[in-house]
């Protein structure tokens, strides 16, 4: 999926909404362990009821990779029932080189179909090039995440007073693009988006910890938005969570159109629609 | 495994190396692909051919999540296949938090049963800690990679000229411990060993890099051993893709046993054995 068609599937569901399938198997409703696989009846589920709402689905491999090979076939059929006008993310926080990024690229884009993979930055350049050699898949670059003591490495500073993050950020537009590369901002970060938005004004941003971890989504949103949106915020388990009954799925569809018409006033106000 | 158990096993085999089980479906001997699971068939033959030349095996999580479902089969079915008393290593370099940290350190050491894992320390000490609940399991932290990109990271200064791999490895002794975290330093960076040894003496450093990456194994081993070793030096293409025919764990056996004996007269000429 190229930049224009995640601008246009966002202009047109007025929603810039992320679901994270951070599926626990142990947390989803109990009537469903009694099927062959309990993960992916549970996305099914999740997907059907919020396919029109949401831009993107951000499944965290943790999740599937816990379940050993099984987990990861619950993960490609996810992946196949996914509409494909709908952006995927695999949240993999991947960071590795050469042959190894190739593999894992490979793995992420050919065989699971993803559009877009999270990486984290430690390891340079070197560990993201093998994925932008595919043409209109993404990287999601960890600049400065939601975490407490992600600020005792992201805020390390040189003598300019220069952040680990704001270096990082920097350091990959001398590789990458807009067309081609995003950041993970934490919503708890929201003093830093100025700073954030004077480096990257155009790459999109995905913005997890709304929700549960207590992100506001109307403050976050409207400082960091650009002419093009520019944010896609994930909400995990406040949606997919919200209960655990055998009618689970109209709980989920309530709290997303809620999360969507939010976005959707936000964006009428900040002149998007 | 323990502390003393790795330093007890690299005295009595004579042996500080790691094979980097990095087995790629494409360089494998054609004959093995006539078996259902050629990857495993292809381990396994390392492993019956050098478990007792190795004090631990590193397979690289990229080769097998490239096969799908199928190649973590591969990877459980190696697992329980190494012995006991070697150590091994998931080469994962993840990094997440909370939730999902405990969920990445359950499968690797839980579902999967590796000794250890190593992570990337961008998201600081949270994406670590839920890892160091498990008993004699380990992580193993990048420090200074051996990738060209990783010093646009890696070597990002503070005003004292502080690197921030040097700030990663002080941060990191705040919350962990010699038994518990080992480090991941790449053969070609022998300038900054000595650094790197003022700040963690005690610790084992995991240093991959050495064979077709170029590392000189010696002249790395003598910069950076302490009186427990405390090194582990991985090898991996240079020894499993020594040969291609039918015969080839015969080679891969006279490949090991060149670094194991050179390790051997190492560790006397440093008076460790």
């Amino acid at each position: 999926m190229n930049f224009s068609e995640i601008v246009n599937q966002i202009k047109k569901k007025k929603s810039y909404l992320c679901i994270g399938l951070d599926t626990d198997i142990s947390k989803i409703p109990k009537y469903l362990l009694d099927f062959d696989d309990p993960v992916f009846e549970f996305n099914k589920r999740i997907i059907d009821t919020t396919k029109d709402l949401v831009i993107a689905y951000k499944p965290n491999l943790a999740f599937y990779e816990s379940q050993g090979s099984k987990g990861l076939q619950s993960l490609e059929k996810t992946l196949k029932y996914i509409p494909n006008d709908i952006f995927t993310i695999a949240d993999a926080k991947r960071g590795d080189i050469g042959n190894t990024s190739k593999m894992y690229a490979k793995t992420f884009f050919n065989t699971f179909k993803f559009d877009a993979v999270t990486l984290s930055p430690y390891m340079g350049k070197d560990s993201s090039m093998p994925y932008l050699e595919f043409d209109e898949k993404w990287i999601i670059l960890l600049a400065l995440t939601s975490n407490k003591s992600s600020s005792d490495i992201q805020y390390f500073k040189d003598s300019n007073n220069k952040k680990l993050y704001e270096h990082i950020l920097i350091d990959s537009l001398d590789w990458s693009s807009k067309e081609n590369t995003m950041y993970v901002v934490g919503a708890n970060r929201i003093d830093e988006l100025n700073s954030i938005r004077k480096i990257i004004p155009d790459n999109f941003l995905l913005i997890p910890g709304v929700g549960t971890q207590g992100g506001d989504l109307k403050n976050i949103s409207l400082n960091s938005m650009n002419d093009n949106c520019g944010i896609i915020v994930n909400v995990s388990r406040d949606i997919i969570y919200s209960d655990t009954s055998d009618s689970f799925e109209n709980y989920v569809r309530i709290k997303t159109l809620e999360y969507k018409d939010q976005m959707e006033e936000i964006m009428i106000e900040k002149g998007l629609l």
